[in-house]
């Protein structure tokens, strides 16, 4: 008998129709004998829905934090409510609970709270009455009994969050996909699905663009040991499973090729090379929540240095205001913001164990007739940006270089 | 400087810019130098399409109490959040509450909770602070911390419930009528607004029939002396303030004339004489839920006695059903079911000071030819029970004859 967290999205429960399909998974699940916690967004179209209302309501201000995290979290209790009914039509027993009932205990960072702990006493009771808990994705508490919400992905977090506190098996996420694929199937035709990827693997796809998963729950995965079980809603076949480095059988030295084109650069040409320099920069890009991906910094030639960083497309023209005018005061010669980029990755374990990774990538990018502006790299990981129009041709002729059948490998050390 | 509990229905709540004007009226009386609590409905149709989607969701089963309570609950959820971001809007602090952020805890009869204390420490300190507190009607939990609902009414239930409970000087109910009227006034064009009635006359209205107040509230109101003012959502007019007796200068003798046409008779003929009777009658009923109104039972002749009583009519059936049963167990004659009834009332404190209230009712009813079925009486009402298709005009006659000007006195004791 194993403890199973499932979590289904806003689309797979986006009607009481796919409400009754969930409920018969969930079932299956407990007439084959385990304990089960489903986790659950809000019906498809629903937040979008309370956020107009709140957009209304608060006229030309944001809606006040606090309130807008009680609204939206109406949505998620909607859906428990109604799954559990529908479980219940099905002849088994099940209890519904809030961020609130399940004890999900957060900081009081409003629309964007993280969880500090959960308290599973009050799951587990039921669960060992054999009845399946119905938990609110996306919601808790904070300790003065606010109703909070996690942001975005908040869901799938919360899923994973229980299932680790939980101790549980395995967390399944359900999703219209049917796994983790080397690359997207849209753009590459020969993308294959990965059977089991690792942890660290799966952090770095996610950041590089890959949407499967939110990177939170990765991480909280990846700390407690939870394997996730990426699959399909719709589909009975198994997905991809994301688990510790050492489950993973097959080292691929490339396991996914992603692209991310929601980006921009922005490039601080000149500035007086001299200790302090990036903590004045990007210090007010934090205070005003941009997040700053790759960094780049040359080395310094007659005194100035050229710093380029690249952050998301929603955040540029502020992040170029903000970087103007620090470059004003430090004396810079230009700052310059350009949307029109693409960040292609490849990810892979593999990559420890093998030289030439980098190489080889380039020397596609230069067959190809593509100019690389970035690169940065970590230890699974590189990452280069390029020209937005060449994002497809790249990720297509990475993925033919490292992942498909005749791929020739790197030389081993 | 007052403590003031408004209380806005669905109606008023019905769209944004609807809770925009609720916004503004609670502002003008913060302004005004009073501390405010604010109780408020689910939007009008929001309740509806829940418990709509429950339906789908249980499909032929009743659906899950305690999962009916989650869903529905939402609702005011709702409408708090987005009343208070309305009233930030307006410059104003305001925090919401869900019946459980407010402390209100009830039993755990789902759907039909009773109120069994407040916690209101926390909404003190949030209305010493000059914060607006926005409550959700209808709502409650238990001591296991699921969500309760209170029923039919259930928010002036709330509303006058905290006002008894934070000792409020007022518990203002707005409503889509401006006050309580001596008769409906689409039956009766004479009909006058009260300025001022007693608990009691206004318990007996409300049970008569009257819509304006749920019974629930009016007892709570009773029992801790806070005084309800039902007023109009729309008009700034003082409405009809329902005060303890001896705050009403003017004891009418007939305050009320009203008319219920919910009702069903039942009448059970012939039934052998002998205590236990009612008791094994009325329990079955009890047991189902069904609420008994009048019951009327003569003296026994050879033996036997006939009992005639009513009942909500959309549960006549269930009850007939269930009173030919046990009727056939008693050797009852015959058991027969009736819809086409009215109960016809008259409420006044005066009738206290007076006799020959009853006499002239009955006058009234012979002059205009109306056949009178049953009759029951309380210290200030009586009640009888008529031909439905008599019900209106029954209702003028004892208007012209009690209240309108003109309408003698029955003689001074």
């Amino acid at each position: 008998m194993a403890l199973v967290v499932q979590k289904f999205g806003g689309t797979s429960v986006g009607n009481i129709e796919r409400i009754q399909h969930v409920a018969s998974r969930v079932v299956e699940t407990l007439d084959a004998g385990h304990r089960v916690v489903v986790c659950v967004s809000a019906m498809s179209g629903e937040t979008n829905a309370l956020v107009e209302l709140a957009t209304q309501a608060a006229g030309d201000d944001e809606p006040e934090p606090r309130e807008f995290d009680a609204l939206v979290s109406t949505g998620e209790q909607k859906t428990i409510a109604l799954l559990s009914m529908a479980i219940h039509r099905l002849g088994r027993r099940a209890r519904s609970f809030t961020g609130a009932q399940m004890g999900m205990l957060t900081d009081s960072a409003h629309t964007r709270a993280r969880i500090l702990s959960i308290d599973t006493d009050r799951l587990r009771k039921v669960l060992d009455a054999g009845i399946i808990c119905v938990i609110a994705g996306f919601q808790g508490v904070d300790e003065d009994d606010n109703i909070t919400t996690l942001g975005r992905g908040g869901s799938d977090t919360s899923a994973v969050a229980v299932a680790c506190a939980l101790e549980a098996d395995v967390c399944e996420i359900y999703t219209d996909v049917d796994g983790v694929y080397t690359a997207d199937p849209r753009i590459v035709s020969g993308a294959r699905k990965l059977s089991r990827i690792a942890f660290d693997e799966m952090l770095e796809l996610s950041s590089a663009g890959a949407k499967v998963l939110q990177i939170r729950s990765v991480k909280f995965a990846k700390r407690y040991g939870v394997p996730i079980h990426v699959r399909s809603s719709f589909e009975p076949d198994e997905g991809t499973w994301v688990v510790p480095e050492e489950d993973v059988m097959e080292r691929l030295v490339v396991s996914g090729v992603t692209c991310n084109v929601n980006e921009a650069k922005i490039h601080v040409k000149k500035v007086p090379d001299q200790p302090g320099i990036a903590a004045q920069l990007f210090t007010p890009l934090g205070e005003s929540n941009i997040v700053v991906d790759m960094i780049v910094q040359n080395l310094s030639s007659e005194g100035t240095t050229d710093m380029t960083f690249t952050v998301p497309r929603s955040d540029h023209r502020r992040a170029l205001e903000l970087a103007r005018k620090v470059g004003g005061e430090l004396g810079a010669e230009s700052v310059e913001g350009d949307e029109d980029v693409a960040k292609v990755s490849i990810v892979g374990l593999g990559m420890k164990d093998h030289a030439g990774v980098a190489t080889k990538m380039f020397s596609v990018f230069a067959a190809e007739g593509i100019n690389i502006q970035l690169i940065s790299t970590s230890e699974i990981k590189i990452s280069v940006v390029i020209e937005e129009k060449y994002a497809e041709l790249a990720v297509r002729a990475l993925h033919a270089a490292f992942v498909e059948e005749g791929a020739a490998a790197p030389s081993f050390e």
